[in-house]
């Protein structure tokens, strides 16, 4: 027997269409990339959204259809999340920081058809176009009068020219909650980049989930502002859950400095910031020389990689502020655990909730997490054990656009890559990649605790941590290290170094000393790569046994 | 194109499954009806809902069967709670407090199959059983050595023997999450009760949003007294949002008197409790003469019926505690709106607060409302016009139980059967219901203000507006008054009275003085009962006209 309340699909039109009635007069900052600010209102960006709407039904543009962002924070890529997606679109938000060749690849997988771009991107444009023919419409984010002549893009229009001529009503569509409502491109270290594609429903229910007390505690009285960019994984939700609760939102556009960040949250009564460490750091190192402080700040979540310890307890014990990590991945929408403590944790010394504050956290309701083994059986939640974390739920992906990379989920569930353990109260701490994880005679050992300890070491400048094969135990962990310039180091005084600092079976078999260890484009060591360049490597003890 | 995120349905299960994986040892604590306060955790609450499922398996309960409770808030009614809707039967929670004859024919029409009751309630159910031929079998919520002898009373059993013999194990099923979950009989005033009838869907979507900074502003660090019934709309969802966050639960048991409350608050560090306002004044009243603090309690949610300013402002004054308006309907799961003030109102003077908080509220995001006039037109927000409400939305009611009453939705909208008005912020307020509002000449006046003005009079005891036909304006406004023992009052003095309090053309026209106002077993006036009471009475203007 079913219930009998209303059949109401969950579509994301239905966000901008509520913060319009309710909160039409909340504010829209944007910083702009002609570095003025601009101002409206909750009532203005749905207006706008339904003409973006009316823009894209004028170009006779389908359901599904893909339209691209090439954009920063502001109120025109806001428009966009609305217009495109309400009316039944697929938001398509490119990344910038890929190379041209990267983005093009995507934008033709995608299957683009019109491409919104920030004008600080015009040359990216230029050098891809060519090589885009599905693209039938390129769109501008500036005003009429700053339309580049000559830039050699065809069907080129500004976004004001595309949207200031239709009309400002628009009756949103309804239709399946399970319909495509935007898509993302993981950045894949290996092979391809594969898309997730987010419904309608999974936007929904993120929205609401992320705006829980204990997940970004978002009300119609916080002042937001997104400093993760809305070109990946959609800012974590922001303005969505933002449209939700009718919070004034501040965008920073693309002025990170520390500078720029700190004076924003300033003048614009920020309470709640969401961003990465790196920018958080140019952020406390403009204040500390000033003795600045923050007027209104409250809340920060920090994601994308782990918080240093320090960085917490600065924001928290200098500034007052509470540091919330959060976890998450672009097949997650992103949103999986933010590390927000439980009542019994009010009463430990700060240095104990910092401990605390430093895993990756509790999960949130709608995500179901566990780690298993080897085997696949699931592993205790006691804080010590580790295992391969895997993640399911309703804002969990299923599989990747067009099917690419076959069915990612063992069971139902999607296998994050990542190694963590889980303590008693729900919290999780990544501990390492799984592909980077060493299997030592049926144990595991993070190969990120071996890198830390050899990083601590006045002369280490850079250390990698790999997994060699073993006969007898799989494998045994090395340590790849650099040394700092002139500095002197031997392959046994490391070795002693570890000592009392590690397990001794978790120890490394070796030291090996090169100039330099393969990085990639964003700064992360290449496993794979050391690895292929440490072929023929035969472990001491190995050697031995040959003698 | 659809999206590709997992295909998890929303189902009650995983909220208990939720709590007992991320706040197992998290505390839930009841009165009970010995008087001794229960203690237990999470994880106990799971373990014994899924004992409650193998219960309802063992005695071949199919899907969708209906288990009925007449039950105070306790541990075993939330064990009900999750057992019954999380294995795919309907928890039907009966109202104690209607007559024997009503419970029963209640349970007959929706076909109640197992009857869990208080033993507060057994001479309840002696009175009713012998014609509930549907129930096959009677569980009284008490150890087994408290079951009483001779109840007279078939196929009786403890509820810890029912339970207490299962497996503690119990794979929750998968289904529809559109299915039925629950089921609350409204107490219509007029003709038989109807039921909505709740979907595992609305009753998750409820949940979040019921727990959002601006609702309920639910933690993990909180510790919630729900004070509303779990027998009438679910305690406002309170259960379930509880174990979607999993705060601390306090139970009160039926012990609801000023003293009993404080206590509770006191010793279990209650931060938020929900409540009607006759229990929040002997609270009070408990509270005022010695002197008594708060210690831990930061906020009330107030719902049920109007709360008088005087409250608002003790609670926020005098103690502060934040005080809520809610509004909702059990056809609306039943949350529809809160009170919580925006930014832009932290400026006003406390007294223009206390009159926005006298308000009915915001709506919450996933409800749509609108006021409409007699020709079905929407109606501004500007906070003066007033109108019928509508509303719509995921957890709103699309068609009673069994069909009953035909079909209640205007174009998709729900009638709420209020009239009301929303401002241009969007808190809406409450001013008629619409059966009362007086249609004069196309203008509509508020029965409620007349009343209210009239109340106000000294000699006055009781006031009641009702519209009387009149062939020019539709209707005109009278007031049925009683006056006070010994007390004093002419016709004109009490019209007099009116004046300059209201727009001349709201003024009654005429005063009409009675020994008493017909009242309902819930202390309302019967207005209809009122009127015909008054039938052939006519209006001082139309007795000229004949003359």
């Amino acid at each position: 027997m079913l219930g009998l309340m209303q059949n109401q699909p969950l579509l994301i039109s239905s966000l901008i269409e509520f913060a319009q009635r309710h909160h039409g007069d909340g504010e829209i900052v944007s910083r702009r990339v002609e570095g003025d600010l601009h101002r409206y209102r909750w009532a203005d960006c749905a207006r706008r959204s339904r003409q973006v709407a009316r823009a894209l039904d004028a170009m006779g543009l389908q359901f599904s259809d893909r339209v691209a962002t090439l954009a920063w924070n502001g109120y025109r890529h806001l428009e966009l999340y609305f217009g495109v997606s309400g009316s039944g679109r697929v938001l398509h938000t490119l990344n910038p920081r890929l190379h041209p060749d990267q983005v093009m690849w995507i934008a033709n997988h995608a299957e683009d058809q019109v491409l919104c771009f920030e004008l600080s991107f015009l040359p990216m444009v230029q050098a891809m176009h060519a090589r885009c023919p599905g693209i039938r419409q390129y769109v501008a984010l500036c005003d009429a009068d700053r339309l580049p002549a000559d830039s050699g893009i065809p069907n080129l229009v500004s976004y004001e020219a595309w949207i200031g001529a239709q009309p400002t009503d628009y009756a949103w569509p309804s239709f399946d909650e399970n319909s495509a409502s935007s898509m993302c491109y993981t950045s894949g270290t290996t092979g391809n980049p594969k898309a997730a594609l987010y419904s309608h429903r999974s936007t929904i229910l993120h929205a609401y989930a992320a705006a829980l007390p204990d997940v970004m505690n978002l009300s119609a009285c916080d002042s937001v502002l997104p400093v993760v960019p809305m070109f990946h994984v959609n800012a974590w939700g922001l303005p969505y859950s933002a449209a939700l609760t009718g919070c004034k939102v501040v965008f920073p556009g693309g002025q990170l400095d520390g500078k720029s960040v700190y004076e924003l949250i300033e003048a614009e009564g920020v309470t709640f910031a969401a961003g990465v460490p790196t920018v958080w750091q140019m952020l406390l190192a403009h204040m500390k020389p000033d003795g600045l402080r923050f007027s209104t700040l409250q809340r920060t979540i920090i994601g994308g990689s782990a918080c240093p310890p320090a960085m917490i307890e600065a924001f928290r014990d200098d500034y007052g502020v509470e540091v919330l990590h959060g976890w998450g991945m672009t097949e997650m929408s992103p949103l999986g655990t933010v590390c927000t403590l439980k009542k019994k944790h009010d009463a430990l010394p700060r240095e104990e909730q910092t401990k605390i504050l430093l895993k990756q956290g509790r999960a949130l309701f709608g995500v179901d997490m566990k780690i298993v083994g080897p085997d696949g059986a699931e592993l205790p939640w006691d804080g010590m054990t580790f295992g391969n974390l895997l993640v399911k739920g309703p804002w969990v992906l299923r599989e990747y656009f067009k099917g690419e990379g076959g069915d990612p989920l063992v069971d139902g569930w999607f296998p994050t890559g990542d190694v963590a353990t889980i303590d008693a109260d729900g919290f999780m701490q990544i501990t390492d990649r799984s592909k980077d994880v060493i299997k030592s005679g049926g144990e595991w050992i993070s190969s990120i605790d071996v890198e830390n300890i050899a990083m601590a070491h006045s002369a280490v400048q850079m250390a990698a941590c790999i997994g060699v094969r073993h006969p007898k135990w799989d494998e045994r962990p090395i340590v790849v290290v650099v040394k700092k310039p002139g500095a002197q180091l031997t392959r046994e005084a490391l070795l002693r170094f570890f000592e009392g600092k590690i397990a001794k079976w978790q120890m490394p078999d070796d030291v090996v000393f090169v100039d330099a260890i393969p990085l990639g484009a964003t700064g992360k060591m290449l496993k794979a790569r050391l690895r292929e360049q440490l072929e023929g490597y035969q472990l001491p003890s190995l050697q031995a046994v040959d003698a």
